[in-house]
């Protein structure tokens, strides 16, 4: 849709209606009192909106479709289910995955899987490879912490959410994760979504601190149109002028998600708070805001983590919090299945193949 | 706190603990490896900081203390609650107020008015005086909104929340409103604060759209520190970089305002979405968060609305967004009022006094 | 400009094209592959975009006209000029307003204002009241401020710019000053916004914390519709996530203003850094972008400032900014009174009638 | 520096000191009237702070030292220069680099590499590898947009300017570029980072959409900490929620960054703005605000770019651009190096070795 200027002339308007056709387009003029507009109706494929802008007589462009295909609803209305330890993300039961943010030592990760397994949690998080802001913090235990989640699914049956950071470790990665997930700042490293497509491996794509919902969704693109479609996005908070809390929760992208497209959606209210205190309120917005799931950060001790301590709840809060978000799950029609049903599709799922 | 820079000399420290004791402040000093750091300790009066910013040798100032005291939960740990309708806001019940953005016509507001009341609002919302962008857009109908207001409270028994947007209306208003609202585009506009503070009236203080929590308890503390101890905050969203929604709902700000202040907190998902369908879920996440109640936009014919419209429930989806309240109040411990018993109390408060 | 579901049916697609006809407006269909588009064409007057979100099929409305109007270059091609001093502000010379943030004393401001009009000021600035976060902090004199700004004026010939708060104030106000100063946190406060149109009085108008380029001209509309078309705008900086600096100069918005507008457009360097430091160079950076002038706070002992000391110039680094403003005025064709002249000037236009 | 609540205990305090000493750091007690403070004081390794956030009684963190070191001025007083086609950057010279966004074609490469050359640009800019939003969008012409890239190079001696998007891809990148450029979206990849910091190739770092100053300065930390010490920064425009372009320039970060760090700092008013009509405007307000450079999209025919025509300019306007800084750096005094000797110093530099 190219908006004329209010004095733009015949001949300028002309202009443009040659170029368009001359591009295998059709222009379509549609004159106001005010100013012509020019739609531009194409055959689906993008069209390059910057040639017009140069043009005479051209105030703006407005764009009409939508830039994501595959990731919206209008291209698959049905909303897309991906099963995992047993469950389906985004059916009508919610899914937890919680567990630290990086692993750190045998001990810690397979005392805090235990308890957040026993709490009910229906997966394990936990960073082998770190995106750390300082080139100074802890880095992750690399490959030493992928072999630690392997131990820890071994023990409790809980699936593995992992990050992988470069193109080049998908391959190592994925052997030691169910779900491969993509870091915030890395939502737009396009080689890297580009290979978790190809991957065909189940993928939790976070949204990256300013990306905006449209953003989100054409970084799902690029992992949907390499053929996998098991996606689920992540709400983690976005960067405003707000600095009570670590990020902004943008829970209007709950529903407004729920809206644009079929993939799953999760919250995770450890980042995007910050403050622990917050986490189990925000949890339950997100729930009662339309979530299918969370991903916590949960460490038995985190006056000692290497990272990310004072978002991490403790693993009797981490119980409360799942108390709490059955209450509300069942208040908004969905379910938690409860812990010890949990452990015995552990069992029938992962018990035998996996031990 | 005065961070000095890492060259700093000694006789510019020695400057600066001068230059404190001679306002009749402590100087405590604290030298690291680095730097050195002088704390300035008062007697409570604020300190005004600025006047060291300029002085060589220093890198930075931190404030320590809040600058808001009345409205902190330090100041005050017990919880403010004051009377609405027979209710307790603040209280364990949750508050929904409800009706037109904008007072239009006599139909309108009654009818919206008892349809609000039947789905089991508390309070009507409406406004006479409307604050539009454009000097071109409806601006409300004034004196005569204010009437229909209380033929509506008449009719209904349902106590009025109607803005006031000037110091000189404050009067006026109060005689129609049994809660003056404070616009998010007012809430720096410190001559009115500081006016319906001395009005002794219960005020409802909307968060600006690019304030942050602070600045928020800030401008509650103009009004507290006029006397009036029965303010109400509001947040209805901020203004980001996201533009799927009309603006983003600070969710976070709900548990943050409930750990720093006593006051009641209140959410307004109408504006802090935009969009009528995402109102509902966003409501939810706000009891879900914590939310003492809700102010909601509805219209009985929102297509015809003067004013956002498209932000407007019908009569019939606000009903829903109750019995869903409902359930989301119970999962977190509270309550609302069942519709029944809201009239009976209106019929005792207000039936006889102010038929 | 209503855009329509891709999944809109022709009894949908019909109701709108019957609800736009019934307003007395007309209807412009586009067909697309994918979608229909509607536009609403109609003859100049604001149309209600709100009634057509709620109606079945339609997906988004698309505004095509910027909603301001008498602001715009359209409307008005020829910049708008106005006279201060002897200078034409908007017109090839580049006017320069300083002064302190504040008026504190009578030493204070005269002091400041003789050193301000010597380094070749073209007028004083200086608040004698004050919008302050906190309602503990220093407020202004008041009257008493706007006399001893009198004073100034008398002794150095130098209009007055200074802030008004509130409606009811502008009568009083406008007897001492030259230009009425709105402030950010006023930016969309109506009722003075109208009152200072209805004034007569020249008006810099500052844009709001938050304000888009858009409302902050849709504000000067309600000035400009008050038949006062003597308004220049001011950027002072905007709220964002980085804290390095207390707010962002949005650099942009001078030539986008310069584009959009035919009114005066200048920048505040002081409150858009909001650290001395960086006021010499933003200000260079602002002309260099195509401002009309600047409004710069200098102070004749910063440190012992009320307010705003931090980011004060001393007066003899306002005299260093003027020297590298004419140097970069005068790269970008345009040019600085001397000081000489300005004095002049002042006696003829201010020296009899005013002393 | 712990920040201690109003009513924190005496134990609880004695706890938070045993613990820092239990650390090997030293605890430095302020007790006010309201509150006590703790100050950590180490050796200069950093400091876990999350580890005492979850402690009973405790209120805040405060960082402060700054967490960036060898990219500090602090640590290194002198400025960073390092050479660039017979200049200088970061020394008195003002560099422009330009070209278009996309290496598209031979034809396109080369008439824009010859013009921008003609015009006084000291390096040419390009894109063989380009990271878009959509997967639909043109990616880049790849290896054979790097080898057109080589032969512009032999035909004019400019130096070369291009992304390098990925680890694997950098030692194929550094056998074309002269400077490796990062961009904005892989600011925080951090396995990238490192891998340009080994190449011990010079770098151009593009400040990320949402990362804050000390942001960009860590991620420039991973570079200098890896050894290599010749990167220049480049202010390219953040995300705020103003849209009349398509980002803000953050005009402040350029003496914010020459303050901070020691580093060249260099603007790119392309991106920052988002539309040619104000590039000119804004390159001169970054090189009057004190950038010791400029990238800036340049395109033979910008209606007919496969990404970004809309703000790139024509050689023309390239032109006029050029003789606008000229002489806004000389009003700086600075300058810029005429064509003619551009040329004779690529002879020097590169006619024999690279022709």
């Amino acid at each position: 849709m190219i908006i004329m200027k209010t004095n733009a002339t015949k001949e300028q308007i002309g202009a443009i209606v040659s170029r368009i056709e001359n591009n295998q387009l059709n222009a379509h003029l549609s004159k106001g009192e005010e100013r012509t507009i020019i739609g531009v109706v194409g055959d689906g494929r993008p069209i390059q909106q910057d040639q017009f802008l140069h043009l005479p007589g051209v105030d703006r462009i407005v764009p009409i479709s939508r830039p994501f295909k595959l990731a919206s609803r209008e291209f698959n209305p049905k909303r897309t289910i991906f099963p995992l330890n047993g469950l389906e993300v985004g059916g009508s039961q919610i899914v937890i995955i919680a567990g630290p943010c990086s692993v750190e030592s045998r001990s810690q990760l397979l005392e805090t899987a235990h308890a957040v397994q026993e709490a009910g949690a229906q997966a394990l998080r936990g960073g082998a490879f770190k995106p750390r802001t300082s080139p100074y913090s802890f880095q992750g235990l690399g490959i030493k912490g992928l072999e630690l989640l392997a131990e820890a699914k071994e023990q409790t049956g809980l699936p593995i959410v992992t990050e992988v950071m470069s193109q080049e470790m998908v391959s190592v990665v994925k052997q030691y994760a169910d779900v491969l997930q993509i870091g915030a700042r890395n939502m737009q490293n396009y080689s890297l979504l580009s290979a978790v497509g190809k991957s065909q491996h189940p993928v939790l794509l976070k949204r990256g601190l300013s990306a905006t919902v449209e953003d989100l969704l054409m970084s799902a693109e690029y992992i949907l149109s390499n053929k996998n479609p098991n996606v689920m996005l992540c709400e983690r908070g976005i960067r405003t002028f707000e600095n009570s809390t670590r990020n902004t929760t943008d829970i209007n992208a709950i529903p407004v998600l729920q809206a644009l497209t079929h993939l799953p959606v999760i919250l995770d209210p450890s980042h995007s708070t910050g403050h622990w205190e917050y986490v189990t309120k925000i949890a339950q917005a997100g729930i009662a805001a339309g979530a299918d799931g969370l991903i916590v950060e949960v460490h038995n001790n985190p006056s000692e983590a290497l990272s990310d301590g004072g978002q991490s709840l403790k693993p009797e809060r981490f119980a409360e919090l799942v108390t709490h978000i059955r209450g509300i799950a069942e208040a908004v029609g969905r379910s938690l299945p409860n812990p010890k049903e949990t452990i015995e599709a552990n069992v029938d799922v992962f018990g035998m193949g996996n031990g």
